[in-house]
């Protein structure tokens, strides 16, 4: 299996690939022994498409239950593959229902989907006060039992934005920083009344939006002020475990990057700092 | 296990519940041995809560595969049970995610969920074109290769109204009348380019709507022109089996009563149409 790197090796183009998939039934991104994941199903498939074992580098390794619209990866395989015209459609062909190629491009030098993005997208929905939640719309929305006050979470969130370290919404991994800006943490109602949480950032450490939104509702229900919120992010005082929202409410739904010329000014960035998580 | 009569046995009260449900893994509404419906767990789980054996009556008999927002059914229960307002939670608590009670109340004097229902609303959607389909959205979208006109579809579609004999788009059933009023048929795109069609009627026979589409997209696609169509309704000609579209892009999205001084005669009407199916 060749190792992607930095830029492809000789006698190999590099795919930018955009895919969606439901989270449901994999045990996230990144391959695991025994586990059905959606990196070894794209893996699988790429290889027997072009007949030669293809690794991939992921924008954004979600974890188990994490839904994407628009995830980004990329993909180095023997450059005598020309028919890339046609690869979305034969992977779609090869793939299971829950995973879905949305466009294969050759990628522009310098593009590497993990150190040349410059930011990633979520949004987070949640039903409140027990509303419920419509069976063909359930695999993508958590659902909370209490009715929540989205002015109060939207104060409160907008307190989080900027460079910060938030060590009290990560799980704490040795050598990893927590610093991260984030750059979009809003609430809106959709038209069925659902809460839907914009969020975006340059990077995200793991699990790091899921315990941003179980702080937020903990103010938005009224338990603790916003003021607690602000305190926890200040003091990096890790959040209870216990406030943590589930991974079905959560979609990564795109991945941004700079305009061509700027790809390999982003990797360099990217790499200066050390410890960067995605 | 008492049937349901046109009105409530002395003892017992009706209720009138409106559920939804993912028809993906059921065999349709109608019980069946061996199968797994909507009407078996609904049944199931009413015969739990009131401990009594219960039967429903359905607003809209949905196939194998066919979905539904918001269909009503009607049930008799021991006039003792006065914790309705608690009946829509108690009920999502013991029934799967695939169903979701979305309100149970006292039946008006003379409702009944079949006879006295004015109109059904199904929607019907399709991704055409080799649009790929968001692994979230799968379970309720059908899939056509060919790019759609719809404006060509619309207009054969507003051919099909009004008061006529369908068919030409119904399976054949002995004894059965295929006359309907087909109220509404159109055509739109939404906003994720998704074709989708509201359709009306006082009722449907069986794998009307289906049917319908199925010959709406040959006229979209180009393969025949819609006089070919509205030759199918006045001929009666049975369209081939081959143009019927899959079950799973259809929704049962609502059922219309009229006021409730009009229940009755509303029961009068359809059961003058002796052969009336739903």
């Amino acid at each position: 299996m060749t190792e992607p790197t930095l830029n492809p090796e000789s006698g190999f183009r590099r795919l930018k690939i955009d895919l969606a998939y439901d989270g449901t039934n994999f045990a996230g991104w990144a391959k695991q022994p025994d586990q059905r994941t959606v990196q070894e199903e794209i893996e699988d498939a790429l290889s027997r498409l072009v007949r030669f074992p293809v690794a991939t580098i992921v924008a954004g390794r979600t974890d188990a239950g994490v839904h994407a619209t628009h995830q980004i990866i990329h993909a180095d395989v023997p450059e005598e593959e020309l028919d890339i015209g046609n690869f979305a459609y034969k992977l779609n062909r090869i793939l299971e229902e829950d995973i879905a190629i949305n466009s294969v491009i050759e990628a522009p030098a310098n593009f590497h989907a993990r150190f040349s993005a410059l930011k990633r997208r979520y949004i987070y929905k949640i039903a409140d006060g027990g509303r419920q939640i419509s069976p063909l719309e359930r695999f993508d929305i958590a659902s909370w039992f209490r009715p929540l006050d989205i002015d109060l979470m939207n104060s409160a969130c907008a307190q989080m934005l900027g460079n910060q370290d938030f060590a009290a919404f990560c799980k704490f991994r040795e050598g990893s920083t927590t610093i991260r800006r984030l750059e979009v943490f809003q609430w809106r109602r959709n038209e069925d009344g659902i809460l839907v949480a914009e969020v975006a950032a340059d990077a995200f450490c793991y699990s790091m939006v899921r315990n941003l939104v179980g702080a937020a509702v903990c103010v938005g229900e009224g338990r603790f002020s916003q003021e607690w919120m602000i305190n926890l992010l200040e003091e990096k005082v890790r959040v209870s475990n216990s406030y943590v929202f589930p991974a079905k409410g959560l979609t990564l739904t795109g991945v941004e990057y700079p305009d061509d010329e700027l790809l390999l000014d982003r990797i360099s960035m990217t790499l200066g700092r050390r410890d960067e998580e995605f």
